[in-house]
C-alpha cells in the first residue's frame, strides 16, 4: 500500500487518513493507533481540561501524533497551547474562530499548522495567512459544522488553495471517500465518523453502538446538545448528531428548551451517565451509513487504502488509453 | 474520449452526464445539445404546461433526450406523462413524490425509468420497485431537494442498489466532481448548475450572469421562492437558490411572508420580468463556484469528461503497483 499524496510529504506519514480531533472521543490511544497504522492521529483538545489533555498525550506512548483545538475556546485559554506545543505534536489543528492569533507560535514551535474551514471566505484568510494545511469540511461532517457540503466545497477551495494541500472532511468513512476526495483535488481526508466506534474510541459502548446500528437518514444539525451542555458556541456552527427523543423535542423549539434548560440539562447529564441514548448525544456524521462493525483503528485505516486503491485501479479504465499515462 | 460505464450501455449514451430536468430552464435545445455532446438531455416538465411539453420536444428536433416530471405534480395532471411517452423519450426521471403508480405506464412505453431519491428510504423504495436508475441526489443541488449530502449519501445508496446503476446529483459540475462520482460507486452524475449559464439555457441572461458571478458560500434552501410563485410544495422538499435581498427578508420569518403573501407577490413578479436578481429567484447549487464562463452544452460536456479523464489518469499512481490492474 502506498498513496503518497503531498499532504503525505508534508506530514511526514504514510497514508493520507487522519484522524479529527473530536472531543472526548479522540484521546491518545486512538491518534496513537491512527498513527502506527500509518495515518495521523489528532487528540481532541475539546473545551481545554489541562489534565485531561496531557493524559492523553501521554496514553499516546511513542506514537508521533498532532492535536486539535477549538479555536474560540482556546483564546480563552491560551495556555493550553504552550502545554501542547511542549509535546512537540507532529501537528496543530484549530478549527472554529481566528486562528490568526496563534499561527505565530505554532511556526515558532516548528509545527505544521492545519486550519479548518467551512466557508470559501474562511479558506482565503487561511490562504493569505499561509498555513501549512487546510481543511475543508462539509456539513455532512459529524460535530460542530457549517452549511457547506464536501463535494463541492473542496474543488471550490483547492481552486484558491494556491498549492497548499486541501483535506476533505465530512461524510468520509470508506475508501470510495477517500479516493472521491482525491479526485476532487484534495490532498487527503480527516475522520470522525469512521473512528467514532473504533476499539480505541472514548466514545462509550452504547454510542458507538448507536453510532453502528445509525443510519445518515438519521442525523441533523442543532444546537440542542450544547445547550444540554453548556456550551456556548457561536451561532455560525451547529452539531450533527444522531437524531433520538430529545432532539424530536426540542430542534425545533431552541427557545421552549432555553426555557426549560435547568430540567433539561439534569435529564440529559443524567441520561449521558446511564448511557439512554434515547436522550444522551450520539455525535456522528451522515457518513453513519458506512461504519457497519467496531474494528481497530488501524484495520480502519488500512482498509480505506485498500479500498481506494482498488478504486482507482478500476476507474483507471476511464483514463483515455489514447492520450496514455 | 471513453467513458462508458454501466449507465451509458442502460441510456444508449457515450458519456455519463445527464442534464437535470430543471423547471424552465431545461428546455429543447439545452436537451438536444447535451444529447448531442454524447450524454442525455432531460427537458424539465415543470408544473405541467403540455403546450410548453410539447414546444420544447418538437424544438429539440431529431435530438435522442429525455423528460423529468415533479411526481407530484405529474399526480394532478396524468395526461402529460402519455403526452411525453408519445415523444419516445430515451428516458423517463420522476423526482419529489410517489413515482409507483406511474412505473407500469412508462415500462410498457419501453422507456427507461429513472427515479431520483433525497433519502435512504426512498433509495430503498426505488430498489424494490425495480427502477431502471436511481439518481442520489444531495442537498447541495439546485432547485428543490433535501437534507442529505451527496458524499456519503451516494455510497450509502450504492451499497443498497443491488446493481442497479446509481447517478450522483448535487454540487457536480466539472470533471472532478464527475471523477468523485464515480469513485463513490456511482455510474455517472446528472447535473443542473454546470447547464445553468450555458448558451442554450432558457434562464434568463440575468439569471445566468448572476449564477456566474456567485459563490456556493451564498446559497441557500428556503421555501421563499415557492411561496413567491404561489407553488404549494410538500414540506420535505424545499429551494436552494443564490441569497438575495429577497431571501435575506423572508428566509427566516416564512410567517411573515404568508402575512404580506399578495404584496410581495407582486413585488416577486414584477422583479422577475425585469430582471432584478435581487429580488428575483437565481436557482442554482453550491457548484456555483465551479462556473465561471458562458459556454455551450457541448463544450460543458465534452470539459467535463476531458478533465474526469485526466484526473482519473493522475490518479492512477496511488492504485498500487504490485497487485496491478
Amino acid at each position: 500500500m502506498s498513496m503518497r499524496t503531498p499532504l503525505c510529504e508534508l506530514l511526514g506519514i504514510e497514508h493520507p487518513v487522519l484522524l479529527a480531533p473530536m472531543a472526548g472521543v479522540s484521546g491518545g490511544a486512538l491518534a496513537a493507533a491512527v498513527s502506527n497504522a500509518g495515518g495521523l492521529g489528532l487528540i481532541g483538545g475539546g473545551y481545554g481540561d489541562a489534565d485531561w489533555l496531557m493524559r492523553e498525550f501521554n496514553a499516546a506512548g511513542d506514537a508521533r501524533i498532532g492535536v486539535g483545538f477549538i479555536t474560540w475556546s482556546l483564546a480563552r485559554q491560551p495556555q493550553l497551547l504552550d502545554l501542547a506545543l511542549e509535546r512537540n505534536p507532529a501537528a496543530l489543528m484549530l478549527s472554529f474562530g481566528d486562528f490568526k492569533p496563534f499561527l505565530h507560535q505554532i511556526r515558532e514551535a516548528q509545527t505544521k499548522s492545519i486550519v479548518q474551514v467551512q466557508t470559501l471566505e474562511q479558506a482565503r484568510e487561511a490562504v493569505d495567512a499561509g498555513v501549512d494545511a487546510i481543511v475543508a469540511q462539509g456539513t455532512e461532517a459529524g460535530g460542530h459544522g457549517g452549511t457547506r457540503a464536501t463535494l463541492p466545497f473542496v474543488p471550490a477551495v483547492v481552486d484558491i488553495a494556491q498549492g497548499i494541500p486541501v483535506i476533505a472532511a465530512g461524510g468520509i468513512a470508506d475508501g470510495r471517500g477517500l479516493a472521491a476526495a482525491l479526485a476532487l483535488g484534495g490532498s487527503g481526508v480527516l475522520c470522525g465518523t469512521a473512528f467514532f466506534a473504533s476499539n480505541e474510541s472514548l466514545a462509550s459502548d452504547h454510542a458507538k453502538q448507536a453510532a453502528l446500528s445509525g443510519s445518515g437518514d438519521d442525523t441533523e444539525r442543532s444546537s440542542v446538545f450544547d445547550l444540554a451542555r453548556g456550551l456556548n458556541w457561536p451561532s455560525e456552527w451547529n452539531l450533527r448528531t444522531m437524531r433520538n427523543s430529545f432532539t424530536r423535542q426540542w430542534s425545533g423549539d431552541i427557545a421552549g428548551l432555553r426555557e426549560n434548560l435547568a430540567v433539561e440539562q439534569t435529564r440529559f447529564n443524567t441520561a449521558s451517565a446511564a448511557g439512554d441514548m434515547d436522550v444522551a448525544a450520539v455525535i456522528v456524521g451522515e457518513a453513519a451509513d458506512l461504519i457497519r462493525t467496531k474494528e481497530t483503528a488501524q484495520a480502519i485505516v488500512h482498509g480505506m487504502i485498500s479500498q481506494a486503491e482498488d478504486r482507482l485501479r478500476f476507474l483507471a479504465r476511464y483514463a483515455d488509453p489514447i492520450k496514455g499515462t
